[in-house]
């Protein structure tokens, strides 16, 4: 099997990537070894829910013999005179319609529930407990292209950010709209970090006013972008048509007091009980990593700075290991509890659902992120000297390990390149490591398990693999095994990219005045960021589905948070740390409290004051800017027209399936199938003729379906 | 001549109050001695103006022989055939139109451009220099029945309010509205702030905390309570339709990039410039206002707690003269200069030229309100016994005045008592004497101005009174009196009343530890200032054009600002004075400046922390309001549909004026008229058609015009 990196390492244009063979969506479903009956029944209901909401459906083959991929396309052959299909392909093919919104129509078509047109398939739960994923195929005609193109210019475009989204839905391509925004934005502290590194050395009071008026400006510029490109794709105010959660449990039916229908409601008042336990999962988060990293920051400066007993050179690397360790393993356990926080608040939309988990998991990432850091400026600094007594209660365990030998110890210095060269780890080192395990480890990962299950499929299924599974037929094969790989890649989920930013702007906006070289490697790494997240997306990820958005949504609060916080975190750094001494040196007696508190009291209202001024300002200049956001406006309704015309197309009842009548129709067309396939005709049409109308479909898959279990009980016995 | 008072003191109904005669708006059309051809030609100009717009006329003598008045309605009878005044009266008749609505469309009618379907009157401006003010009649019914059933109830309910809109139009009702919401909430903190006077005595923390969230919930319950009332009334977002100013100057035209009109443009970037004048503006109110203040308050001080001279019973006036004299004067200045700074900015509308010179009136009375009691709290009590050796200046100047006589002077001691003094003085006497100032003065100065006029008039007309000016018809000559009263009176600014009450929120917010019985004695005067600001609209003003609002505007900001800006003061003055010593004393070293410095953080960082609670909490909570606001924005939708036809009919082409045929028509239609008159026909009708026709009005008025001025040539020979 080739993998897809093979594939698009290969010169030319393989053909197993030219064609998707006109699918919209493959459907992954499941056949468990130990329940094949029900799968098997399963499978039919698919088909006949596909049918019923106008889809034509192939199945094939799937992912060694544990599954089969169900195709999908809208306008099936099947029912060319009847009206709803006809209805869709008419639209689309009117209205020069793009991929992502031709793909998110489909996948709405897939999953709305069947009282408003859909198939109402909800993958593995319920009644479709074995549909494992639905996804759309990759272009990967496009994907090449734009990888190619990406990593042979420096400077993105508009038109850049507006294939992503024609491809991948406004949902994506807000992220790399703002990430490209980020990057520029990014040079001026870049460079100015730079100079200031050269000329005003660090804790510069200068470079920290800069780089905290540059924060403000660059988040009022993003508010202002991001409304732009939501009048510009159609999509503004599409947050506020919610997508419903299916998880929502109510309390009572109601009347809608607008439009009289049935709605499900709960009580706010529970909800907001029940959000009030966000402050004691925050408590809980802070506490629980607080007290570990305080722990292991604790040990890691008595063995570094105090202890000089045996094997200390071993021993240094003990407080890295207690963190690599704990912190993701804590970090899960928080996320989880996260999750369910959020679950029991019982959201109506997946929006509101997708915004409170954010804030959670922001909370946890703010922690992790930013304690070791918080710890060394606020407390190692101006008291170490204070607290480093109390750290013989290591020493004392020290020497009842090693047998009650008295231990001898350094004498204790405040180390003042601390916070540096910790700041450096976060914004140089850990960047790296970030990209690696983000772009090279599931590509390794995925190559060692695919060879493992290669070798295990090969071992088990030797003799009977001809035999028992069809083969590709020849002309798809490579179509097919192409298909197959792309079931098995991860989902990609931008939130893990939107975190990874926030979380950099955080260091930017708190700690950069520890060392102003920070946005040089920030806008280095970002400049590799963008590519490998393209990247991600066109080869480690299924593709995702198109999901409309209107912003970056509940990250531009974590990202206003961060940049207010800079201004007090930023301020109070800067007046402990800077002039000649290098920081106060362990000996909080020689900060002025009163001094440190009005400049931190200064610094913020200096900088809501110049929020204020530029939003204003923002809000004054750009007319000619809300001029045309006014009249794209009429495009937008336009638009949101069209669309309610599609819905009504969703709505309408749907037309008997022909069951009768098989044999002969059957019959009839066969000839004529096997001609297109054999003769002339596209590969296309062909792929898409092999089954000929729903009942087909359902004997071919079900006797796959048996034909793959039986194989597998073989093999298991 | 009865005044409206008496008319109101009297039993009854009294018949000059019974009816309007339909009269939509009077034109208050001034004869001046010095131009009475120019007038005359003008008055020629204005009838036919209004009978071009479809407006009917009627003309009677004005105040005093300087002035005509002339009387305007919709629907005239003259063209009872042509179509545009039909229409606008059948609309009027089919939709139940409440008074104010009726009013503002009339008086859009009247002083619209006439490219847009008006009459195109600017009182006072170029070719309507002499139209002196243009203003719709009370409805005293009404009024008698409102400020009857207000002086017999405690609590005012939504139908009050309701009724007030009706009447008065949105702007007005909003202030009503704000005030009756405040007043409700008022109850709260005057029974703490009671029970904290008993319990906790001044200067307590629980209060100053209880209050302070006081004030954020109440200023997020308002912002709520506005948009409800907004929706309710169908004007939500009115504010953004927005009335043109005609002192409006751009820079050059433009095409609407939406609609392809041609629109008037002023360069952004020049009203920024602009109103970054604001900042000096603000330094140099600070730096006056500030020196006058601190000059009166060390002059005060040296005389009443140092000096101990001769003349020291008179002395201790002196500075509460200069004062009283240079503060109103100071403020005008400043407030003329923020008139012309707001000119300069050169808004294009209405609504945001007086949202910025709010904002710079605000800055004004910030300033003189509050500056005496920030130097006692920040700079008496804490620096007193610093700054008293430079009052010495004083004594050498006093010294030298009473001819180098050595003075004594008392040992200075800070009196603790001040602070308080001073509250009590801005929240009970400053609250009576402006009460005195607003409701009483106002009333007395007219009569005394009237009775003047009267016996000037009495005597320069004495004999030719009867002859020159026709007699008043004795069936309209009590409404005519009424209404020439009417015409004398001031105009309604409601922006004082908020200016009033936003001062007041100030003290409440800032201040009030100090002294907890503050909200007891707000919540006394804001029930009689419910009551007396009725009562000002309806005696001492004439009724206010009901201008739309959807919101109490630019004072919301105020609010706001003020609200924040009490977490701050009120939390310093109670960490400096709370406890047993009465506060620092004078001096400077009794605080600690950090814990000072981080009570303020803390206590403003609580603040915000509470009101993002609550503004999410009241956001979550009002559910079913935000329905019914969903399902009248339906109606709303509707209503302004209705008001675009009528805005079509006032655009259509108006009809010729016939202008001949006058002697047949005239002479036929005389002897019916007359008939009316004497016998059946209500008065109403008699009213108007006592002159038939533009033309007769004209030369009726013509003639009036002439004889007065002759009349007044005599007199002044």
């Amino acid at each position: 099997m080739a993998s897809l990196r093979t594939l698009y390492a290969a010169d030319g244009n393989p053909p197993a990537l030219k064609t998707n063979m006109n699918v919209d969506f493959v459907i992954n479903y499941r056949i468990p070894s130990d329940a094949p009956a029900e799968s098997e029944a399963g499978f039919t209901q698919l088909i006949e829910a596909l049918t019923k909401a106008g889809l034509a459906s192939e199945v094939r083959r799937g992912v060694d013999h544990t599954s089969v991929l169900v195709f999908v396309k809208t306008g099936s052959t099947e029912f060319e005179s009847k009206p709803p299909e006809k209805d869709v392909d008419k639209i689309f093919q009117e209205e020069p319609i793009v991929d992502a919104e031709r793909l998110r129509l489909v996948y709405l078509l897939l999953t709305n529930p069947k009282n408003e047109g859909g198939a109402g398939i909800t993958p593995k739960t319920g009644q479709w407990k074995y549909v494992e994923s639905i996804f759309p195929l990759h272009n990967h005609g496009f994907n090449r292209k734009w990888l190619k193109q990406w990593s042979s210019k420096y400077v993105l475009n508009e038109e850049d950010v507006d294939q992503i989204r024609n491809q991948f839905g406004e949902k994506v391509a807000f992220y790399f709209a703002f990430l490209q925004s980020y990057f520029s934005f990014m040079v001026f502290p870049a460079a100015f970090g730079f100079a200031s590194w050269l000329i005003l050395g660090q804790y510069s009071w200068l470079y920290a006013l800069v780089n905290s008026l540059w924060s403000v400006v660059f988040f009022e510029y993003w508010k202002k972008k991001e409304e732009d490109l939501a009048v510009q794709w159609g999509v503004r105010g599409v947050s506020r048509i919610q997508l419903p959660r299916t998880e929502f449990q109510w309390d009572h039916e109601a009347a809608d007091p607008v439009t009289g229908e049935a709605v499900k409601v709960y009580s706010t008042k529970k909800r907001l009980q029940t959000q009030l336990l966000q402050v004691p999962f925050a408590l809980i988060c802070l506490l629980i990593l607080g007290a570990l990293y305080l722990f292991c920051f604790s040990v890691e400066i008595f063995i570094g700075e105090i202890y000089n007993g045996p094997f200390k050179s071993y021993l240094t690397f003990l407080p890295t290991i207690m963190l690599t360790g704990l912190v993701p393993t804590l970090s899960t356990i928080l996320g989880n509890l996260a999750e369910q926080l959020t679950e029991a608040e019982n959201y109506e939309t997946h929006d509101a659902h997708e915004a409170a988990l954010t804030q959670k998991i922001f909370v946890v990432n703010f922690i992790t992120s930013y304690t070791p850091l918080f710890l060394s400026a606020f407390v190692y600094m101006p008291f170490g000297n204070l607290l480093v007594p109390y750290l013989d209660v290591f020493k004392v365990t020290a020497e009842k390990i090693s047998s009650s030998e008295k231990l001898t110890t350094q004498n204790f210095q405040i180390n003042p390149d601390r916070l540096r060269t910790q700041v450096i780890y976060f914004t140089v080192t850990a960047q790296i490591v970030n990209f690696a395990l983000e772009a090279v480890v599931p590509i390794v990962k995925r190559k060692v398990f695919k060879k493992v299950k290669e070798v295990q499929t090969e071992f088990t299924h030797k003799n009977d693999k001809g035999d028992v599974v069809p083969a590709d037929a020849p002309e798809e094969a490579a179509f097919l095994a192409r298909v197959r790989n792309e079931a098995e890649l991860d989902v990609y989920d931008v939130a893990t990219d939107y975190r990874e930013m926030v979380v950099q702007f955080g260091y930017l906006s708190l700690f950069s005045a520890i060392w102003p070289l920070a946005p040089v490697s920030f806008l280095v790494n970002n400049w590799v960021e963008l590519r490998s997240d393209a990247m991600k997306i066109a080869i480690s990820s299924k593709r995702p589905i198109p999901w409309r958005a209107d912003s970056i949504g509940p990250w531009l609060n974590a990202l206003g948070f961060l940049s207010w916080f800079g201004s007090l975190i930023s301020s109070a750094i800067v007046f402990m740390f800077s002039g000649d001494s290098n920081g106060p040196g362990g000996e909080p007696s020689s900060i002025s409290a009163w001094a440190l508190l009005l400049t931190v009291l200064l610094s913020e209202h200096l900088y809501l004051a110049v929020q204020f001024a530029v939003r204003y300002g923002l809000k004054q200049m750009n007319s000619p800017g809300l001029h045309k956001e006014r009249a794209e406006r009429f495009q937008m309704r336009k638009n949101i027209l069209a669309e309610t015309l599609d819905n009504d197309v969703e709505t309408k009842p749907l037309p008997d399936i022909p069951t009768g009548e098989k044999i002969t129709r059957a019959a009839l067309e066969e000839e004529a199938r096997q001609a297109s396939i054999r003769g002339h005709g596209t590969p296309e049409e062909a792929f898409w003729q092999r089954q000929q109308g729903m009942d087909e479909t359902i004997s071919i898959g079900r006797s796959l379906i048996s034909k793959m279990a039986a194989a597998n009980k073989t093999a298991k016995a």
